[in-house]
């Protein structure tokens, strides 16, 4: 079905030119015609596009193709050092930066601990002196630096940037943007990390117009997304995707949000760390005992996950019962939603290969077995920086929908 | 942010249309300048739509209005009578069936027990005759009758209009809007209950464009549809929705779609008739067994609901655990989905006022606190016949957007 929102001429000629940029992003050099046929756009309506990209020098001529008869036609691709974008990902245990060039491609990154988040107003300096030492290693004038976006876990107001709630932080009600706002000098976007992620990996995927894809992070906390074509879905107040804080366990232990047994509590980093602390305080001996050395504070998520496949019966069960968990959620977001792209990524995709399987398993058992047929199961490609990467994604939707790209 | 489907002429054309009609169909009678400044277009075209609207006799002049100013405009309104829409909402113990007019006023409408379901050849036939009796109720010219929409619990083929799997009628792959169009002579589609449901509730709420709303289907089975502005939120192969199987208790009895303590397991109508029927083989005197003569087959949810309002303890134990387990699924759905509209519908609302206030504690002592926070909580307000309207307006909407609507 058709979205039913007023058309106007500038909003198709908007849509047109996007379209136009899609083709040159996706497979220049190219020339008019092919991406005329490509837009199913006309091939005048495409020289005036292109006409207006060449001055702007958003691209560029690389001279002549080869002919398929007739005169050879003029090749055009993207300057990839028109502009850059950077963008943020701020992790409860690491900030990671990525700077992307006009075509995505990744041309710059550096990561830190996070530490300490608090007090706040500290700790958004911290974040802002690492927006300018990616910007600085970018080597280029910051005119050419179109913005930064940022990637925070938690609840993020839609108009205003603000971190409602941030249960991985302990923040509540931080004016995250504006605060970076006044201290960068280009734009700056936040959003939140889940949604940064998913468009990262839909586009890293492909096809985005025509899936329907969610994409969940299995990290310190448990969040989702999920993206229709390749449009976000924000839902009405933009606290979607809160997969992390549906009720998986009702006799389990309090969330940090306050309630009782949530999936976060059971099954993320956070929670298998928690579960592999309490062996060592159990003074059993194990391997997870050895591994940390006899020090709860040594154990995390990732070292349960290793002695796990080392034989730790302890450390296993710890880690099967996360991915049932896991499974039960996901069946849940299958039913619902009938995606047919799930993509499992974050830091616990990361700790296992089997981790993928078990979750798999799982949903095998748990969904309802007609519905969602078409979903495909499958772990997300874009590594560590992939949430960096979507933060910059982030910040280039926005600037081109709201119309300040100097394109 | 927008759809970035290619947008031609052709489909502008087609939104602009539908923006004049839904103009005249909210406001009418109504004239062309008012029409011009709520649809956001230019005059012209609205005299231009205007005009092949009063040709195809889809609209009508009724003369001259107040005067502004100048001269004294001409006001328009659609012709209530030069288009019927038929639906059939066919629920497990009710057959119900409305006739629509141009202005989506329910002119007509019939039901009948739904009785037993197969040989499906059979019952096909059956629903055939229902169409053809309500037609037979308009008294009008078969050319006025678009069609008949069919709401239909369980899953359906998106493409075909199949049903893949009915859990409540026991049916598997049964071609049924095609055996359906081989015996009437008009256009037939098939769409799910749910979803039909929330289209007409999200219609009677008004305000389509700007809200996401979330309707769930509280009935024989438990099912439920997201409405994204008025898009109908479909998945990727038409199976979104089935919130009914997510799994609330995971120690529940088997539902019949094969897993166990579904949702729908432990919280429908059919799980409260079961858990009532066995209040009365336990042989304990009851007020329940007293309603029900001692019959467990004269037992069903409408009466445990009854019970439990004239103080038996055991129904309402039975009415609460169920209000408590649809809190769970719905806080999980306003978890993820973040919308800011859910509508409780179906059967089971209409059984007991305070059910809507049970379910509504429930939800908030199990939602994200911090998430959903615009969401709004209301029961449906489109009564027995929601859902057989709902059929009629997936009807009209499938020939509006196939272009096969003679306007």
């Amino acid at each position: 079905m058709q979205q039913l929102r007023k058309m106007d001429r500038i909003q198709i000629a908007q849509i047109n030119k996007y379209n136009v940029i899609r083709c040159l992003m996706r497979e220049g050099p190219i020339n008019r015609a092919a991406i005329a046929k490509r837009a199913g756009l006309s091939i005048p309506t495409v020289m005036f596009i292109t006409e207006g990209l060449l001055k702007s020098g958003f691209i560029r001529s690389i001279g002549k193709g080869v002919s398929s008869g007739g005169k050879p036609p003029e090749m055009l691709e993207i300057v990839p050092e028109r502009f850059f974008y950077i963008g943020l990902d701020i992790g409860r245990t690491m900030i990671r930066a990525a700077a992307v060039d006009a075509v995505s491609r990744q041309v710059a990154c550096l990561r830190e601990p996070t530490d300490n988040p608090v007090p706040e107003r500290k700790f958004v300096d911290r974040i802002a002196a690492i927006i300018l030492k990616i910007a600085a290693q970018l080597k280029t004038e910051n005119d050419r630096i179109l913005g930064a976006g940022i990637a925070m876990p938690g609840l993020i107001e839609k108009e205003t940037g603000a971190v409602l709630f941030s249960p991985d932080f302990g923040w509540n009600n931080i004016p995250l943007q504006e605060w970076l706002a006044a201290k960068i000098p280009f734009p700056v976007i936040v959003e939140n990390a889940n949604r940064a992620l998913a468009l990262n990996e839909v586009f890293l995927m492909g096809g985005e117009t025509s899936h329907t894809t969610f994409a969940v992070n299995l990290g310190y906390g448990i969040g989702a997304a999920l993206v229709i074509g390749e449009d976000l879905y924000t839902g009405a107040s933009g606290t979607s995707g809160e997969i992390g804080h549906i009720t998986a366990a009702s006799q389990g232990p309090i969330c940090h949000c306050g309630n009782r047994g949530c999936l976060e509590a059971v099954a993320s980093g956070a929670a298998i760390a928690a579960q592999g602390k309490a062996i060592l305080e159990s003074r059993r001996p194990s391997v997870l005992g050895d591994l940390a050395g006899g020090d709860p504070g040594k154990v995390d998520a990732a070292l349960v996950f290793r002695a796990s496949d080392m034989g730790d019966r302890e450390a296993a069960r710890i880690v099967n019962k996360a991915a049932e968990y896991i499974g039960i959620g996901l069946s849940m977001a299958i039913n619902v939603l009938d995606p047919d792209r799930l993509v499992l990524c974050g830091g616990l995709m990361r700790n296992s290969p089997s981790f993928l399987e078990k979750i798999t398993a799982s949903i095998e058992a748990h969904r309802m077995r007609q519905a969602g047929r078409a979903v495909i199961i499958s772990a997300g490609t874009g590594g560590e920086y992939s949430t960096a990467n979507g933060a910059c994604r982030v910040l280039s939707n926005s600037l081109w929908w709201n119309r300040k790209l100097p394109v």
